[in-house]
């Protein structure tokens, strides 16, 4: 290998307004080029990336921060690479946890060589032997996120009806298997005819719906889940969570995971049915995959049987090149992707 | 006393439509005379009322039923007297664990003679030297809704900073008292300048505004809780709710009591800040005290003393006269109160 390169990156050229464009971002390649050493006593370690998530919480990160934004993650900066959870493989490292060879997942800027802080990067176990790309997703954060949101925050018990929307997406997709493993009756919502199918023929749900062929959301929950709601995993917003407080049962609980429907719109959709949250003594509650940081090797115990046995699909939308990275980050953000969206990198 | 004797009434003319006007109810005298005495073998007991309590709930037991309003309780019934909670005298028993003369608390008609099942009824302990009236509010339902939603639902932690709105009604004027006492900050909301003035005078609040006075709440959120908000103890729903999210600190905690801003609005408060739910991992939940009746002794265990020892102030709104009941119950929902709205029936 080289032992300078000059490294491609995807940047922000400004704060997004409305939905982003591909236009939003750009790729450059660093004029300075970069030695692919990393620095003696600097502890840190040089990464190749692999593959990159494309995640929707990156769509608010690339929106000026406001108060609201900052007490999740810190925004975007323009004319700087994005950054997202990505499998990389190490190139040199001061870090004498890591060698060269090693491969890792963790934060990384959407570039093909990065220096890292060790401190935030999980090393791989290449004898488990799954796709380096899970690591973006199942046998990450997002399995995290669908793994903490499901089993700790909506308390499910055997016989729940659980009802999950985007659920053909990256962790809508865990969920509805993992309420099936625990013997719930699982009814998702998604944007496609192709996304249904994937529902009810490849993720086990019991009943499922297209939201944009709905003329009316309420009705379509009242046809799919007649005797109401007890678990609402929560990753639309907007109308949907509106039609669905209606439809929540008494002790109901809602599990917020996200509210893509919402991040980019310049008016929001206005949501009338919160006193049903006293009616029905409902809990709703946000979370984020990093507060359960400390679950994650049970999570792996957990979930690492069902992967090796088969009995957990996974879809991913693995599309190939950083230079594809805008329109795939941008797709996710449109619901073009089936599946978890990655984007390959190397 | 006499042996029989005509009851008089509240009644539900119809469901109510709008917020309920004192028109909506009416006082009416049975024309059949009520036999003082309990059939043998009935099991059942006989009041006389006297105080009756006035809530916000009952403002929704007032309207045609929903599958919303259903799962919180059943609705009065157009007709036939409305109900609440009640401290009476027993008068004849015919259960022994009841004898004429007892004081008893529980679910009473709005009228001034009750026969009732005893399994709803809890005696008063009359050498607690308190006004019987107490068991209306602050050593009842009441009470246990501020005690269990504080302590249980909040999670409070000294130093917290804590938002109350309606906080000089019933329950709000004793959460903020319950807040002070766990050592947090404590800010609140009234409808006048009489009630801002006991949050601070009397109640200990460390801070209060006048909503009505505030042309932006969110403004007036900022000013009093510039670090933002870390437990929000809801009653009033709308607007208020969608300044608050906006306000709301990481991790932050809302209690959902009431939302009786938006009971009896045709047309409700529509609310575009829910995403702050995910941003910043808000736990919302509604709750009602009958879901808490076991922590009973053990609330009345904590209170007391406080009671006793004049270290918890509590300020009744006492009309008398069972007729002055439809503009005692009517002015509550108008927010005419100040403190827990009673009414003395004998």
């Amino acid at each position: 290998m080289e032992t300078t390169v000059k490294n491609k990156q995807v940047i922000l050229r400004n704060y997004v307004k409305g939905i982003p464009k591909e236009s939003d971002l750009m790729i450059i390649t660093a004029s300075d080029p970069v030695e692919l050493k990393v620095k003696p006593g600097s502890a840190a370690v040089m990464v190749r990336n692999l593959y990159l998530s494309c995640d929707p919480y990156m769509g608010i990160l690339m929106r000026e921060p406001t108060p609201s934004t900052l007490a999740l993650l810190d925004a975007f900066i323009p004319g700087k690479p994005i950054a997202g959870i990505g499998v990389s493989q190490v190139i040199d490292s001061d870090d004498p946890s890591f060698t060269k060879g090693d491969m890792i997942w963790g934060i990384v800027n959407w570039e093909e060589f990065s220096t890292i802080n060790p401190a935030a990067i999980f090393k791989i176990d290449v004898n488990i032997n799954v796709p380096l790309s899970y690591y973006t997703g199942i046998l990450g954060m997002i399995g995290l996120t669908a793994y903490a949101g499901f089993f700790e925050i909506c308390s499910p018990k055997k016989g729940d009806t659980v009802f999950v929307s985007a659920a053909s997406g990256a962790v809508g997709q865990l969920v509805g298997q993992f309420a099936k493993l625990m013997g719930c009756y699982v009814v998702g919502s998604a944007g496609s005819k192709q996304k249904v199918d994937l529902l009810l023929n490849k993720f086990g749900y019991d009943d499922a719906f297209n939201y944009k062929e709905e003329p009316d959301l309420d009705s379509a929950l009242k046809r799919c889940v007649p005797k109401g709601i007890d678990i609402y995993f929560e990753n639309v917003g907007g109308k949907m969570l509106d039609a669905v407080l209606l439809n929540m049962k008494t002790y109901g609980r809602i599990a917020v995971c996200g509210m893509i429907s919402q991040y980019h719109l310049e008016t929001r959709d206005r949501l009338q049915n919160l006193p049903d949250i006293i009616f029905k003594k409902i809990r709703m509650q946000g979370f984020a995959s990093y507060d359960f940081i400390d679950r994650f090797p049970k999570f792996l115990e957990f979930v690492l049987p069902y992967i090796k046995e088969e009995k957990l699909a996974y879809v991913e939308d693995i599309v190939e090149g950083l230079e594809n990275g805008p329109a795939a980050l941008v797709g996710l953000l449109h619901g073009k992707n089936v599946g978890k969206q990655v984007l390959k990198v190397a």
